[in-house]
């Protein structure tokens, strides 16, 4: 069966580290010939968890195989906890066991969590192996596998150890998105939106009109979504690969998100979407707090994430004592602060976020506290 | 006192990673001046190892707060064990409990282990602070300060797991050398005569000539030698940055070297140096017997190492019951294997090695074995 028709190819331009993003229905069948152009050697080892091993393992092998490719795998335990030190020394150990060279291609078949550690795995192993990430989560489509960033949790915080490091490939089958539950989904759909209200206010209005299909896993929906926040990230990546200056914007909802996510304790309580889609609201309500963006742009953006499913108030968020003091105090310890200086995103609308250097806390508590008491 | 009239400047240039590497006689006291002009943020983070802080801590921690720095410093036990897994994840919690930030710049102040675990560690916390290399070591200074090589022992094999990362810069003071035991310096001797044997026949020809100054720690002839060195690699590295080709060139001796490591266990029965004294002695060998070396170019290589005082056959090393079978093992599973082929560093006389791809296995026994019986 052909669909090439539906298929979208998003080019990551960083030089000698480019590689292209491919967006398309059941295409993780036809793995092999997408790597096929790569030229790479023939061993092959898959990196997956137990659930994705369930749904897409055999039909990755098969396409490698049917290949004339030699895959092996290395499955791990399901979940954040494998984002760990002891979690990346017994992953390099089984992929050393399993026998490298520089030909070998780590091959990274599943969500955030697999392709944060399996791509720094692919990093480091003889100063890095080719990779290839196939990510099957509308998060992980949509932002952690686009950029390169790689990254492993410790007792000080998560994400405060890793690489950067691009994949030679990256294949997006959106029909992995249909064994989703639906708030995972809707995780994923705050970073959507992210995008279009960053940079591109044309595709938020797109989003406006199409955001249900895209939940429903429309494929011609969901396609045109991934894709166009792959080109949008790719573009701010290209300038700014190494984040030090425009690649901030991607933070958006992200100063006080990751806040919150530190206070629910990166927990089941809050996922990182939801989290996304609350930092959104106060990020614009802050923007608007300091007379640089209308309110009435700050309403539309709140009112399609609350529409679409996504919570905009800390209160919806059943069980926690929330409190703006420790709120504030997570973010002045965030691994973005340079200098001792906290970066907000704000925007001056939908479409036109930019990096504030010179917020006053007192407007950024007075915001948590409104939220608190919306 | 001013001393810039010794002074050496060799530049790295890698684009946006470019750095220089300043060579010269108690510099690490003027560690603040050299500095400065990186116009970095104040947090220092000084990592070194029990006997290297004996005799430099002190010197560098006072330049340091005489420009306004504020250095702290992690301390490790001194030798190869640091160089583990356990060790790494122990210095990246030391440092993060240490608290960093984006402006945090890491100083590795010691021989190659420091080097290697703390550029390791710079590279991957916060996906990279800045690193600046204080190498005290002969072998440091001219080899693994060079290049941004950093990497971990596991349990299968030496530095399998690692980074490409470069400094800011490279501080190299040739009066540390002088508390080297005199075998140290030989061994990193070894790896200065390499970069005339694999390019350039006059260094080489000056070494003939001042080899003995240099063990002596003369300082205008160390700090010649190790500047030719650095710019020698330098340019290797600028040409290849990821060893992709002519960066091979750089392991003149180390197919053969390594292979002798791995036998003695990389232990103090044969020092990286000595190890790579025997194994360019059977690269040029190896060269004539394929007809590629005239035998007089191969006699005189040997006959320099021999005189400066290094082993250049097996049967020096005591107490090792060599096997040629068992060599040629551990060559054909040394991580520069790629699809099954090992590749030979060989030459066409002194200075003109390169990389042969075809070379047959029952030449290398036949030299390793006419070595232990010469």
């Amino acid at each position: 069966m052909n669909k090439a028709g539906s298929r979208h190819f998003v080019d990551v331009d960083l030089g000698d580290r480019s590689y292209q993003i491919i967006i398309g229905e059941e295409i993780i069948s036809e793995a092999d010939k997408l790597i096929a152009p790569l030229r790479l050697g023939k061993k092959k080892i898959i990196v997956t968890d137990q659930n994705v091993a369930r749904n897409h393992l055999i039909c990755l092998r098969k396409a490698l195989e049917n290949g004339g490719h030699d895959p092996v795998d290395v499955i791990l335990k399901p979940g954040e906890q494998s984002k760990s030190f002891s979690g990346l020394r017994e992953l390099l150990e089984s992929i050393l066991k399993l026998g490298v060279d520089r030909d070998t291609c780590l091959i990274a078949l599943g969500g955030g969590v697999i392709g944060d550690i399996a791509g720094f795995a692919a990093s480091t192993i003889l100063r890095g192996i080719h990779l290839i990430q196939i990510p099957t989560s509308l998060l992980a489509q949509v932002d952690s596998s686009v950029g390169g960033k790689t990254a492993i949790n410790t007792p000080q915080g998560k994400n405060l150890v890793g690489t950067f490091y691009q994949p030679r490939l990256v294949i997006s089958d959106t029909a992995s998105l249909k064994t989703l539950p639906n708030r995972e989904l809707l995780s994923g759909y705050a970073e959507i939106v992210k995008y279009g209200l960053l940079g591109d206010a044309h595709f938020f209005e797109w989003l406006e009109e199409n955001g249900d299909k895209v939940i429903d896993c429309n494929p011609a929906a969901i396609a045109h979504a991934v894709a166009t926040s792959c080109r949008s990230k790719a573009l701010i990546v290209n300038k700014d690969e190494r984040e030090g200056g425009v690649r901030a914007l991607l933070n958006l909802g992200h100063t006080f998100g990751h806040a919150l996510e530190t206070e629910t304790g990166f927990s089941e309580t809050l996922l990182h979407g939801e989290a996304i889609s609350i930092g959104i609201t106060m990020a614009f309500d802050l923007s608007v707090r300091m007379g640089l963006c209308p309110g009435i742009e700050a309403r539309r953006a709140t009112s399609h994430l609350k529409k679409i499913g996504l919570p905009v108030a800390l209160k919806s968020i059943e069980g926690i004592d929330w409190s703006s003091d420790r709120l504030i105090y997570h973010m002045a310890r965030d691994k973005k602060v340079r200098n001792g200086n906290i970066n907000f995103v704000l925007t001056k609308g939908i479409g036109k976020a930019f990096v504030c250097e010179d917020v006053h806390m007192a407007d950024v508590k007075a915001i948590i506290d409104k939220n608190l008491n919306s």
